[in-house]
């Protein structure tokens, strides 16, 4: 059987429009658009203006392209860090963005809770980090950081640069840009492309350190610099050959969720969070992951299943109702569930129906 | 009217059999497949394997994947290089590898020759280079290296890693991969695909430099070091979400071209690049910007026009038959014409008719 819905958090389930869009795009010769063309700066331009426009991004942010949220760690640690970066770490995915800074030789440290736990709400950073990691949404443990813990970090760190990792919470979050530097996703998760590129908005402030990094003497990269790019985009262009049908394509999903209304998209998230969180409540074998109501990710749902973990999986999947593997070590304990614009809320309340008649 | 062939060096015309793949593709939920499934592992070992039967690969080399060939360059340089690293530069893109090079700190040097020249063929390279850097056809320009150029520095160098730039000629050259280290390539070229995928191939002496400078405390990246790739790929796995869609697609244009036969396609090559050749060197207006015989590309044409250069342009494109601009400074004296497999010899022949045809 053709399964319903794909709810691994990615890569997950496409956008219903995007077949659509590839056909149109290979009618329409896109995959073998040159990249220094106006037809590529016009898409580039429509790309990163619609992005703009739908996240709320105020002026003094650019938009660049990567390849990989891995990427824009890598990139992160070489553009906006000489030695020192904080990395608040409570899942595979913000430990791996430490790991990445420490592998790349910076005097990195982190503050760490276990799986699926919030952070203490007012937690002790050292005055000198240059960098503060983020992870907005831990696509492993499905624990989310409120916006009053993020916001939080303009204050009393004002020197530091502000790096939220969204790779699998955008586009639900209205993040308040005046208190943020560095945010980035990546397309396989809340928009509903296939991977390959990821999405990396930063401020002037990004922007000066890496020029003072650079000054310096301090290695940062080459292409994909923080510098080059600017180069680039102020081009519409990319420093090299991009993934020109990806970022076509998220122009077109960038319009389609335009014309949806971010609200919209933000209210049938909370509905359908809202539903799948009281169904797990209320069923005798299943528990959410995470017990702190402020901390439950609405885009990345995980359900404590223990004993019962395989055979719910399997019963899901002959309804055509695929659930994503518990990350690592939980595999076997946990299912989770991606709530991304993609999955429909007849799609959810389908899930929610036959979590209730599971026995 | 729906152009009959696209000519630029690329992103070049897709394989006809490409956009049947993306529907295959869609209808098997390629694009949502996780990346650490089996079935994903299956497609990565089915393009590596593919790939190292379609090229003729020997044991002892791994297949990687990368963003870009510009992603490699720099790769390459975090991971083969120390100190110094030479470079042959003839255009454009031989001159950016050398470029990012220096970007990274590196003491590179350089032996530089016009555009459209070839270099002496025996070169003074200092004998403590730890790469020497060979760009096989230099798209920028047309001018393409013998295998006795390549094949020198194994002897000459027994010391330096080899690294061939193949971008825009793979499949066509049958290296001889006992006298290289490194070869690399993008699919938007030779193999007809969209861009935003680049294939890295290295021997075990790459590799083990690569361990070699880590142990020294050289900074050899993170997610896509050497040692972190080759970890990942015995699994038959990346170190990143890559793009998936692109390496499934790959997969399958490599079975394609393997039913079709790399002899063949390499016959079709030369066959095509000889008519077009000719049909320059008959016509009164156009010459090839190439003179020497040896280093003339078989897969990137470049023909001289002058002043006659838009108006062929034009008469080519109201043919349908879309010809690629000349490089940078030489847009307005020359136009580049790909030989790639998925340029048909009918659509050359109708090429060639077209060019004798033009007053």
């Amino acid at each position: 059987m053709k399964p319903i819905a794909h709810f691994a958090p990615g890569p997950s389930q496409l956008y219903f429009t995007v077949e659509d869009h590839v056909r149109t795009a290979f009618r329409d010769g896109i995959p073998s658009l040159a990249h220094r063309s106006k037809e590529f700066e016009k898409i580039f331009h429509n790309t990163t203006e619609g992005l703009k426009e739908l996240l709320g991004i105020p002026p003094g942010f650019h938009v660049f392209f990567a390849a990989s949220a891995t990427e824009i760690w890598e990139r992160s640690i070489q553009n906006l860090v000489g030695q020192k970066s904080f990395h608040f770490v409570n899942g595979a995915f913000s430990n791996r963005f430490y790991e990445i800074a420490k592998q790349l030789g910076k005097h990195s440290e982190k503050i760490e809770v276990p799986f699926g736990q919030a952070f203490d709400s007012n937690p002790v950073v050292p005055a000198d980090m240059e960098l503060i990691g983020l992870t907005h949404n831990e696509t492993s443990t499905g624990v989310s950081l409120t916006m009053e813990f993020i916001n939080q970090f303009r204050n009393s760190h004002p020197n530091a640069l502000i790096s939220v990792d969204a790779v699998s919470s955008l586009p639900y979050p209205a993040f308040d840009y005046s208190k943020i530097d560095s945010v980035f996703f990546s397309v396989q998760k809340g928009f509903g492309l296939p991977a390959g590129l990821s999405v990396w908005i930063v401020n002037e402030r990004c922007m000066a350190k890496a020029e003072q990094l650079l000054s310096n003497g301090h290695g940062i990269g080459s292409y994909h610099s923080l510098p080059f790019y600017l180069q680039n985009a102020l081009k519409n262009q990319t420093p090299e050959t991009p993934n020109v049908l990806g970022i076509y394509l998220l122009s077109k999903v960038v319009e389609d969720f335009l014309r949806r209304g971010v609200q919209t998209l933000r209210k049938e998230t909370e509905y359908k969070a809202a539903i799948l969180y009281q169904a797990m409540e209320n069923h005798p074998m299943i528990s959410a992951f995470v017990k702190e109501k402020n901390s439950k990710s609405k885009t990345v749902i995980v359900a404590h299943c223990g004993e019962h973990t395989g055979r719910l999986a399997t019963y899901l999947e002959n309804a055509g109702l695929h659930p994503g593997d518990g990350y690592g070590v939980l595999k076997k304990m946990q299912l989770r569930f991606a709530n991304f614009p993609a999955h429909s809320k007849e799609q959810f309340e389908l899930l929610v129906d036959s979590i209730e008649k599971f026995k």
